[in-house]
């Protein structure tokens, strides 16, 4: 039993940013283990947008081997600001979303995560339910229990407000709203980013004010490095991996990534124990493994757990044959563009013609290949996938199109 | 019409502390003479706190004075909060108002208000009509209206702030509630104590932030001094006169205020045109009317306007039978004191006696004197009103019990 406590908190911890309250979660996994009763876990995601990304992804593990650990995961849409839009109306982009559109995008959620987690052990929920049940009475009782100084040392409003950026009135309600949160869920942990800790404090912090017996454990998590490996991984940068990715896509970006970044990954992202990933860290060291083996490990193993065993084998067999069996070079510069780019421009950007007019006579002639087949049409573009792009007998390049 | 304007024009602004938006409210007034339509005048009351005192008469009284110029006034009780009661729970002297406790102030409120407010040109409002109806969402919308910065500049918010003192959100939450009222009346004026200049400006504020196409303008009195002359008015200090004090009890406290606050009653309380003060004062300092008579003057007007001119006359005619036909210094110290005081206390405390027991030995002996009286029973207790306390021959003091 103690065993099983302790391999518990090590994957439950692995990777993790900051535990507030790790004893408490402690003792609740012991208390699963010896009683079958589970802690309820709150994790909070944002309705407006249901593309979820790898960058989520390492939230979703986490709760995955959370339910394997006693945890029952209310999962929670915070579609009550999202229902009423940017009050300010400032923001165009920022419609109110109609309660259909809240339960399409509840849906579309839903058809992602269970890919991960245990529906039996989840709880999908709606702060629109109690937040607009507070009423104004209840935002002022809400507004009562938090300082104006305390909210100013959230780093980002001290921040703004020393550079005398402005900050709305309503951005200091945002965060006791989802603190409320967890007193309506009266939940034993959440988690979140390492960049929301302020604000899963203040649900820990409300709970307590609100005179519940408990305050919740929390629990954050790093913000996973884009393909890129510098900047967090986001939709907007380009440096993503959908979880909805089609599975040679998946399998090839998550080749793509350095072999830095690999380590990253299987911390963040891989059902793989420390223990292992150490092992694994200790035979590349060693020259025991190449890099190369370990990454593919990664990637089978990141695509089976998005789509299946067999559609990730078939992702590694259709790449090995484009990219492996051909005689194009190991390490190649790697370029990304957006689908629908145009070859000429491609060549041209990849500097493996010095013009597009070059580009064109090139193609004319016979001398470019897209992934080993000669290329005859100058007003080809490019759909999503990777390629490799060959000029003549020498000149290469990787080029992923989002 | 245009001398009546001015008139009118200097009417509203005697006394005032400052106007915003004096020309729009020029302008409405003129409106008035020319077409008879009226614009509409928001004051703001506690319903905590129904008794009235001469304080709340300088608002009492310039809102009569609007009323004769083309004034619609909006009497707003600020029952919204008052129903909440302390949101934090901190304060069990802030209970929650019901629903008939609010009822029954409103109705205390308006038995004093009308005796000088027209009834036919005042509507009683209360403010949890609208702010109930604003909701969760309603509540985070007014708050997107107003920058945290911009609320930290309130003087007093802003000494808190510096010295480290907490500030509750939910305190940054009111002027923006009670600006709200300003957008639901549609508002044209609105009053108030000087102290309350910024919340009256986040009215102004906030209608043109809800796209009304006008803004209130925004007129401010002074805090009125109490009898003490230094001190604002107020019931804890002890140093008022409520405006349903007895008609002696009204009169002869007013003929206890100093020859200089005086002059600043003239101007905060009298119906006076500032002409007609200044040539007061100009007899006064040539010495054509004695200072008392002018004094008696305005205590006459003052007990008139609060009850009539009959009960006036009679408060006078009372007082001038015990304090000016006998033969009592004119000027004598004056005392405070809670209504139950009894006799010995007071007389040692007014340093008529040395010791309270002295004081039992002079009241046997039957050298205390009660408004001439000779008094005899040592275990006397004063109730409300004004009183001569004489001992022996040339020791007096002028008692005032509340």
């Amino acid at each position: 039993m103690e065993a099983q406590v302790a391999h518990a908190i090590a994957q439950i911890t692995k990777g993790m940013g900051e535990c507030i309250g790790l004893d408490t979660l402690q003792h609740l996994v012991e208390r699963f283990y010896h009683t079958q009763e589970r802690f309820i876990i709150k994790a909070g995601f944002d309705p407006t947008a249901p593309d979820l990304h790898l960058g989520h992804a390492v939230l979703l593990e986490k709760l995955a081997t959370l339910q394997k650990h006693g945890g029952f995961v209310k999962f929670l849409i915070g579609d009550f600001t999202a229902r009423i839009g940017d009050p300010s109306g400032k923001s165009e982009t920022r419609k109110p979303l109609s309660e259909e559109e809240v339960q399409e995008n509840a849906k579309t959620y839903a058809k992602q995560v269970f890919k991960v987690l245990d529906p039996t052990l989840t709880e999908v929920c709606f702060n629109s339910t109690w937040l607009n049940a507070l009423g104004s009475a209840g935002m002022l009782t809400l507004a009562s229990k938090f300082s104006v100084a305390r909210m100013l040392e959230r780093d980002d409003f001290e921040k703004r407000y020393q550079n005398n950026q402005s900050i709305s009135l309503v951005e200091f309600l945002y965060p006791l709203l989802q603190g409320y949160d967890s007193v309506a869920l009266a939940c034993d942990l959440e988690l979140g980013g390492n960049d929301q800790k302020f604000n899963l404090m203040v649900g820990r912090f409300l709970q307590r004010a609100y005179g519940l017996d408990k305050e919740q454990s929390v629990l954050t998590m790093p913000l996973l490095e884009g393909l890129d490996g510098v900047q967090k991984m986001s939709k907007s940068l380009g440096n993503y991996i959908a979880i909805t990715e089609e599975p040679a896509s998946m399998y090839a970006k998550l080749l793509s990534i350095s072999d830095t970044l690999m380590w990253r990954y299987y911390e963040l992202l891989s059902t793989k124990t420390p223990d292992q990933i150490a092992q694994l860290q200790e035979a590349v060291r060693t020259s025991k493994a190449h890099p190369k083996a370990v990454k593919e490990e990664l990637a089978l193993e990141i695509t089976t757990r998005w789509h299946s065993e067999q559609q990730a084998q078939s992702a590694k067999i259709e790449f090995d044959k484009i990219f492996s069996q051909k005689q194009a070079p190991s390490q190649m510069p790697e370029w990304h563009f957006e689908s629908g780019a145009w070859i000429a421009s491609v060549l041209k950007e990849c500097q493996l013609c010095p013009s597009s007019s070059q580009a064109r006579r090139d193609i004319a002639g016979g001398g470019v290949r897209l992934n080993h087949e000669v290329l005859k049409d100058d007003r080809y573009q490019f759909s999503k996938g990777s390629y490799i792009v060959q000029v003549g007998k020498r000149k290469f390049a990787l080029v992923h199109i989002h």
